[in-house]
């Protein structure tokens, strides 16, 4: 059956109907009166979604493209960071600033184990020159499903006082509680196929005063992700360069959806739809990859030791068309992952969890219940 | 009248219904080999697009991300190179280029001028030493709608034997012949909301072998837009970091429409379109801004005397729901441009004509003939 496809990666998600249809308006001027009305609507809902008062800042790139951004407007070639790497992010997020000349200290945690914010905070405390400029966090490590220690991360970066912080949000974002003034955070960047809900193309840097201050002294060149001109152009509701306007025009749908649904509303519905997933798995007898304390509420990781983990994800898209990501670098092979960010619903994470029983009976994958899976999803639903 | 818009700005232009309703399809995977065999089909019409051998890259950015990508790739800070500007856009690759530490000769000419290939010549003679390392022109001024002499200015830097021949096609490309790998053009830089026939948000790079001979030396710092990693991806038909997938299902579609009408057909489209609209001008006794040997394919700017520019495009908007660009930075408030690229028609051409007749009577300019525009219009779709 063409045309059916159920979309549980954890990034580009599924995105709603009122949203796609959106999208299908005809271009309007990137400089006309009414587009500049659709941009104002669009970056006070994004202040609203990433609970701050400061300008979000949008631009068109991937994810990528919006930590670079993030990371080269405040900072300059030859500063010290830490990078806290457990995971292909991290570890991309170091490849990246090495790229521009940034001595980086990478952390490097083994994939699927969380980053224990006291090597932080060792590292922070050494430091009593303040020669370390930033430390780069993945908030929800996407390719194995671990949620980081953001908030305790952030206490030693503040005890240390010099250092920003500069946070991937990618799959945090809209799935999880960030709340960047209270917290205090410095830069956080996402993108827009994840909580937004909307299709790639999008990424969004929220930026702090005291950033904005480092940027002042920033020497690494750039131009197209100099978010200077995008912060001036932000208070007049324009942009610099032109928008992707009918991924904009989807943004300020998806947007309202969202303040509609309400951001506590939106993050117990992740909270639960993440603990089904997570108490489905075990009750099928498959281990999980990152621990419970520290689970993603975009995604969770299963590494399956009865069953090839490829063979569930090619059984799984042939027999129901259900879309799961595979392990990345070196967990090719090892793990599957159940996307479950943005647009999924308990029926969705019902259904998945139903295929995934069928799936596993069909590869022989013997210590299970039939039905359990489901139950205990249920019994999740049920409870919270 | 609501939702009844005609966009006559040179970008965004004009979406095909089709093109739109590509957009609304559900996002798959990124990874999966569906979308793999639509980057496939998309490269191949991109190369066929660019009259081209050598991989076209696509890069999420707005066509000032993919001259960024089309300059920092194969430069160095310090390197010599010479800015040919004539506009609005001209300047910008000169800001950029310094901004990222590149030595920029600037050749301004003034706007609504063509740039003399003859001063490039002399410059590019004068450098017995070979340190020019680039020629950066923009082929389709988009602020003036000049057409630069990109032919000549091309075989200039190919006496010169070293220095690589940067362009900002993004005016250009789809819409005036711009046979790649015949001239043997370097670098050739676009953007989507064009004569792509698709709303904003993805550049597109062709790169030759000896500017990729340049990637292998050029030390700016870079990684988002480094091009390698694009280079090897596409070869794999895949991407480095996430594509705007259902800008790409869009894409898909356009570059079907395009091969179906042909390239021929396309160019002798921008011609017709671009003469009528220019003989319609001049009859309504209007001054065109740009001479008649270097117009824009995708542009007609009108600088008129008697009536306020302004004035003629708020009247479009408000009485016919027609959308005309102004004047950028220096020229607002004394041009007003007529797009005429991508997805516009002789119906359009003729649409605008007659409703600027009516603008004009409005606004009280009275060296006009009524009917003269159209008559005009009319006369060019005949011989052409």
């Amino acid at each position: 059956m063409e045309n059916n496809n159920l979309l549980m990666i954890p990034g580009p998600t599924p995105v709603p109907e009122k949203v796609l249809l959106a999208q299908t308006k005809h271009p309007i001027g990137h400089r006309s009166p009414e587009f500049s009305e659709i941009i104002g609507e669009i970056n006070e809902n994004l202040k609203w979604l990433h609970q701050t008062q400061q300008e979000v800042l949008t631009v068109t790139a991937s994810g990528t493209g919006a930590m670079e951004a993030g990371i080269i407007n405040f900072l300059s070639a030859g500063d010290r960071v830490i990078v806290a790497s457990n995971g292909k992010f991290g570890e991309r997020w170091a490849d990246l600033a090495e790229a521009f000349g940034i001595k980086t200290d990478r952390v490097n945690i083994t994939w699927g184990e969380v980053i224990d914010p006291e090597i932080i905070r060792e590292k922070l405390e050494a430091d009593t020159n303040k020669e370390i400029k930033a430390v780069i966090v993945t908030h929800s490590e996407t390719s194995t499903g671990v949620l980081n220690d953001l908030e305790t991360i952030n206490r030693h970066v503040k005890n240390h006082g010099e250092a920003l912080i500069i946070v991937d949000a990618v799959t945090s974002l809209g799935a999880v509680n960030l709340p960047i003034d209270e917290w205090g955070l410095d830069v956080v960047a996402s993108g827009s196929q994840k909580g937004y809900m909307i299709p790639p193309g999008l990424g969004f840097i929220a930026v702090s005063e005291k950033a904005w201050q480092a940027y002042e002294t920033s020497t690494l060149p750039k131009f197209y992700f100099d978010l200077g001109p995008y912060r001036k152009s932000a208070t007049k509701n324009s942009t610099p360069f032109t928008p992707p306007i009918n991924l904009m025009f989807g943004l300020q749908t998806a947007l309202r959806m969202m303040r509609e649904e309400g951001l506590e509303n939106i993050f117990a519905r992740h909270e639960r739809n993440t603990r089904a997933t997570r108490e489905a798995v075990q009750a099928l007898g498959l281990p999980l990859f990152a621990p419970d304390h520290a689970a993603s509420r975009a995604v969770t990781a299963v590494a399956p030791t009865t069953v090839d983990p490829e063979k569930v994800r090619s059984v799984m898209k042939k027999q129901f068309d259900i879309s799961l990501a595979g392990g990345q670098n070196e967990l090719k092979g090892k793990i599957f992952r159940i996307g479950h960010l943005g647009f999924i619903s308990e029926r969705d994470v019902l259904t998945v969890i139903s295929a995934l029983e069928a799936v596993l009976a069909e590869l022989g994958h013997e210590s299970m219940k039939p039905g359990a899976g489901v139950a205990a999803a249920t019994r999740v639903f049920a409870e919270l």
